[in-house]
């Protein structure tokens, strides 16, 4: 029962967000040449074992199936953490020549990580996601596809989830378990700490060596593959409800939104009722010609203000009101849920006629959309100091902010801050301070060649 | 690497008739009022002993996990074999009062069974599916819930995958682990073996009564719910494969096909190229435009033959030849994939001007789509026989066909037929002979009520 609660469970809600983010994610994917496959769940222990680091960093979070079909297994299978290793497994058996390169694979599949803290969304022991794997000819173009996709990653924050993450590149002792180097977005949650929203991975030829999947070249040379390989999870799904969340309940993003906007129909009068009804269901109409994703909220024996409550809780984007005053003049109210409620957040007047309703759903869902991302931009930007001195930093992360300064730390440097602060190393972001700027690394006071960011996260 | 073998690898390809699959099942679920939800892989163990049945039919199949984060675990974890335990759990939550209901679920998910003899798609230790778990306030709403829902399978399955099936009711040995009622879809390989290719169960209350789901009525009364559960796995994606499949290759029905027109460059002289390339080119142009998913082969170093057995093994429904002489008119060739090489495949001068070429490859899509379907349902008729003796019924068998006769046999009986003939019962057809049809039970020579299948399957 413990083991349960710890488990992923996704309701309806939640399922359908996670269908708007992996439906954005698939169509950018195949856009960009990559195929989806399918690889077992059930990974033979000895596979975990052949690439050194990744052995040891995934052996404390390992579920093991020890039992099949009534009989002890004489190896265990482990339910995968993640793919590579089956992944190279196969790729071994795919991959000859050059014109087999590059390979370029996704899959959407369940993993699970025996946490010990969990934490819902956020840190599950199963969890879903989509993990892309893919082999190149040459070093240069493993790393510009693994640049590749934290941009698009990135791209997907801004864009669809409303999450202005800052991406960037991973110190050692935070880069995944058998790459050379990770790449992340990182996400400022509401209550000002940081997510990991997002990696990509740079893997060189290190499975490529444990696996021993080699190509022929043009010149008839054989030598090993570079790989990649990337994932975004459902976490994705627990940081849009936390970076965008208020008092009253979810904010989701029009894109995420499995709900686009909820009709809620107003009357006293029974005789009032037929006409509301009427208009309501016209305005759903309205909106699901036009590509929105509407429903009417019909029920009886709930107040309108039961209902307002309701759909705020679930963060639904738009609430179109309907009364009996409306349908005589032909219009209805819009209410957007990014703005605290006031005069500011509603549209009285909409014509329900459905050429000027049409448009004024899409550009009220736009606003939302926009006007969700400013909020967090300016929040992300109030809440992340640059920091000179490791006192700066301290006082920074004290106050739930992020602290950015030139890092030239060692390992152990790292695990210093991290001890004494609780704060982790996130990044060094990709959009670096100019040339003129301080280089002076803020623990050791040795030249730093980038700036890093801290914060606590999750 | 045993285990591994017996687990479920998807080829890109597999994956992309696995998605056409899983996006029309989708819309239709969606069409239905059904959302989807997420629900735990693993399974306290405590929870699959609730259900007297539903442990004893399922316990020998199941993986366990025993250890977890390196430590032994107080009560081992199932790896789902289907859902229902866990799923009740959570329904028993979300269900209280009568406004609760219906409630219509269905979640895409792996499930393992660890089955003895496996066989690629069709019989794996993994697999994936989507299983769809409703709840309601009257046995009449289950059950007219799990009659839909076969009917849809068998709608997909004519429509989509041009398997001619035969949908029916299950016999009490052969229905699920814990329904009342199991309802099925029969389809028939190329070896005339029949396949299980989705299966809908009206659970009536015994989940219910183990999980204790309840709600209260609209006149107060507390009562448990009756419930439905179906689902569709990829082995369909092997029945697709088995039941079309030709000497030469897969033959892929348009709807399900994820290549539907590969366009083949011709050309022998180096002046001849860029002009054919061009109007290859402007073919898959076309197609794309009119929503045909299409591409071209214009590897350098693999003749046009070689590339016509590669694609033709791939099952690409639809090959558009372009050669010099072609482009000199400005027309195509269109060769379909369901006829047997020759002219009667071949369709010549297919103009090349998009206003043209673009219905003309939806009408040969359309062609090859009913093509298939046609053949399948010829053959499935010359492999049904009407029996009404057992030594009928073993002639029909041993020659690789189905036997259809009055039944009215006891378990023990079926039980005789599969020992001494190898076939097993598939179903009741829903689709049962006149009244005037003879009604004695081949076997036991008693009144039967109805017709049943017998046959060989995987």
């Amino acid at each position: 029962m413990a083991a349960l609660q710890r488990l992923l469970a996704l309701t309806p809600l939640a399922r359908g967000v996670r269908e708007h983010i992996q439906s954005w994610l698939d169509s950018r994917f195949k856009e960009t040449g990559h195929q989806n496959a399918y690889f077992p769940t059930l990974i033979p222990y000895s596979f975990i074992a052949k690439e050194a680091k990744h052995v040891e960093g995934f052996a404390p979070e390992l579920a093991l199936v020890t039992r099949g079909g009534g009989k002890e297994l004489e190896e265990p299978l482990v339910v995968r953490p993640t793919s590579e290793t089956v992944v190279n497994h196969m790729f071994a058996q795919w991959i000859h020549s050059y014109r087999d390169l590059p390979l370029l694979v996704n899959q959407w599949a369940n993993v699970h990580r025996w946490e010990m803290r969990t934490r819902p969304f956020i840190r599950t022991l199963e969890f879903l996601w989509q993990e892309g794997h893919t082999a190149h000819a040459t070093a240069a173009e493993a790393e510009a596809e693994a640049k590749a996709m934290v941009q698009l990653y990135s791209r997907f924050a801004y864009e669809v989830a409303a999450m202005p993450v800052i991406a960037g590149r991973k110190s050692k002792t935070e880069s995944f378990a058998g790459a050379d180097l990770t790449y992340t977005i990182e996400a400022m949650m509401g209550d000002g700490k940081a997510l990991q929203a997002g990696t990509s991975h740079n893997l060189g030829q290190n499975f490529a060596k444990a696996f021993d999947i080699t190509f022929t070249d043009e010149s008839g040379a054989v030598g090993h593959v570079y790989q990649t390989s990337w994932g975004v999870s459902t976490r994705m799904v627990g940081g849009v409800i936390m970076a965008h969340g208020d008092d009253t309940g979810l904010r989701l993003p029009p894109a995420l939104a499995p709900v686009q906007v909820v009709v809620v129909p107003i009357w006293k009068k029974e005789e009032e009722k037929a006409g509301v009804l009427a208009a309501c269901e016209s305005v759903v109409r309205t909106a699901v010609q036009a590509g929105v994703r509407a429903q009417i909220d019909a029920r009886e024996g709930r107040t309108p203000g039961w209902k307002y409550a309701h759909w705020e809780m679930k963060g639904v984007p738009i609430r179109c009101e309907v009364g009996p005053r409306d349908v005589a003049v032909g219009s209805c109210v819009l209410v957007r849920r990014d703005l605290p409620p006031g005069k500011d957040s509603k549209t009285m007047g909409v014509p329900l006629d459905a050429a000027q309703l049409a448009p004024a759903l899409h550009a009220h869902l736009a606003a939302v959309q926009a006007g969700l991302l400013e909020q967090a931009v300016a929040f992300r930007d109030a809440h992340i100091v640059d920091v000179t001195s490791y006192q700066q930093l301290r006082e920074v992360v004290d106050s739930g902010r992020w602290a950015r300064g030139p890092w030239a730390g060692s390992d152990e440097d790292e695990a210093r801050v991290k001890a004494e602060t609780g704060a982790t190393f996130r990044c060094y972001p990709f959009e670096q301070p100019p040339p003129d700027a301080c280089r002076t690394c803020f623990l050791t006071g040795a030249a730093a060649a980038e700036v890093a960011i801290f914060a606590k996260a999750y």
